[in-house]
């Protein structure tokens, strides 16, 4: 049901300038989308590395306590790392990690939402101590006439839920750490329910325990409780590996339809859909028993890392859903399906 | 400065019914401790596990999805499971974790602190889904006229932060999860903040990050939010494993004082103390360059777990800190000190 722009991908890193002359971009994805007055903005992860890397070194960036860049070199005949990894650096001794490349978030605007602008600098850059490896996969919500942006905090405490808030993408102000470590894929509902705002989080367990999502309330946008777990990993299949929430819920006739993503043991990243009720974001109605999206496009099969498909936000134009997604975690490509036939596709539990 | 009370240890599993004639007491430890009336209440950790084990076989009880008792036996020849550490069995194929005991509250009271009268019954047991494999380590923080109980949730989900109220420890009103997977030691501070409740609590990293003390803050005591480290490993030493909470902050002049625990990589735990001031918990003022308690009793060093010293709960009387603690996993005792004694005692940072 979902249909692949013929123009895909709308966004690569070719098109995108480096926020420094000795970094290059090796990756534009995982957007969050919202509409603003007439244009569509997306805020996308823009993945940089140093140039010029010497052989058998692989680079690590990543900020000082003061914020300042530093770049770490690893030997890959250094038998203390695990450089297998393209996107990160395992310390065999004492367990940490190292990423070979850091994000910040980059606006990119358009008439068309096909046809993108995208500004030459950073429009939220990391800062420590919380994402000192910088700042990724963004999700705008807009609420009560701002937007709010959730985004995933990097740094050596793990991987943490930030956010920031503003009116016009212009004025930015930071609202600290939403979840502590290890807790990412945040999706957070636009308007309360029974009283109370909603979101979908993923925590990470970290001795034993699922990649599952989680339910959460909230009376402000910062404090939150309450949590249940709502939507969990099935043994053997498209969703046995993890799965997480991707764009904010979307409000239809028949519930909010929330599209998230699901990795196998081989981490092949689908997209799946569920509906809840309007008035129960804990209580899923209706689910894709098959992805609704898999990679299988040369551009969401090849690339940095291969066999994704990824989305963070997603806009209803016409009654057409517009999925912005991650392909090859690279990438920004989009899909588009009527959001009854979304909803109609999803079968009742 | 702190001195072990003579009657050490005052609570063993030979002084404790088992909750079901089928099951053995093998922990009684980790109490939170309170004053209520005129008497010190203690809610026990009692950790059971099956009578009769068969040769060669392990057993692990856990609640099915309807809250039955379910015994499950692992064979120690079976290569799938890891069946080396006394407390837990690691699945190698999952990954998951299965514990050799389940454990549940139970109310013990005293007239004089020492002395104390266990119940024959629990006082909280585990329900599913979230505690089906038991719940541990209380607190309890008396907060506007009633007792808060926040404690640990054990599940295939993870391990998650659960809370119950009462005003007079017979009413028993559940809360839910206030922290999702994995977060556990959380010590609420007993009264608000510039408006606020605080509490620390301890994130478990899922695939980097190490184990460090956090600070969050609360309008309700159920959502929480405005995550910052506030007590952090150090590499080298007996706080180079891990930090967390201990007993609840204690209200003295110079700030709030709060006994943590800290283990280093041997699993050696022991307690230290830090201060902040009164109108900041997330600022660290004063702190203990060594332990204030290490094991060292005959009872703390061996039994069930040993080497561990691990407070979860201290009261107040004429000026005298009291800290109730597990010993070896597997009893409790008590140490003393002024309190002004201990605040004396601290660094200044």
């Amino acid at each position: 049901m979902f249909v692949r722009h013929p123009d895909n991908p709308l966004i690569t890193p070719q098109n995108v300038k480096p926020s420094r002359p000795d970094f290059e971009v090796i990756g534009t994805f995982n957007a969050g989308a919202a509409l603003c007055d007439d244009e569509v903005i997306l805020l996308v992860r823009v993945a940089e590395r140093p140039l010029h890397a010497p052989n058998g070194i692989v680079l690590s960036p990543h900020l000082s306590p003061d914020g300042d860049l530093v770049v770490q070199e690893i030997r890959r005949s250094d038998e203390r790392y695990d450089t297998s990894d393209p996107r990160a650096i395992r310390d065999r001794i004492t367990g940490g990690l190292l990423l070979t490349s850091i994000s910040h978030l980059r606006l990119a605007r358009s008439k068309d939402g096909v046809h993108f602008s995208v500004e030459a600098q950073p429009w939220l850059a990391a800062q420590p101590p919380y994402e000192e490896f910088g700042i990724e996969d963004a999700r705008i919500t807009p609420i009560d006439g701002s937007y709010y942006v959730n985004y995933t905090a990097v740094s050596h405490y793990g991987v943490a839920t930030g956010m920031v808030k503003t009116r016009d993408f212009r004025q930015i102000e930071r609202c600290g750490l939403i979840f502590p470590p290890a807790n990412r894929d945040v999706t957070l509902f636009p308007q309360k329910i029974n009283g109370l705002y909603y979101c979908y989080h993923r925590p990470m367990p970290g001795m034993f325990g699922s990649m599952n999502m989680w339910v959460a309330t909230s009376p402000d946008l910062t404090h939150w409780g309450q949590h249940q777990r709502v939507w969990e990993t099935k043994l053997g299949g498209w969703e046995a590996g993890r799965v997480g929430g991707g764009a904010p819920p979307v409000y239809t006739e028949r519930g909010w339809l929330s599209i998230y993503h699901a990795a196998d043991p081989q981490q092949r990243y689908c997209l799946g859909a569920f509906l809840t009720p309007h008035d129960d974001p804990t209580r899923v109605i209706a689910y894709s028993p098959q992805p609704v999206l898999s990679p299988e496009a040369p551009y969401e099969v090849e690339g940095f890392f291969g066999n994704v498909v990824f989305a963070c936000g997603a806009i209803v134009q016409d009654d057409v859903l517009r999925v912005y997604y991650g392909a090859a975690d690279e990438r920004i490509a989009l899909v588009e399906a009527r959001v009854a036939d979304v909803v109609d596709h999803l079968a009742a539990i």
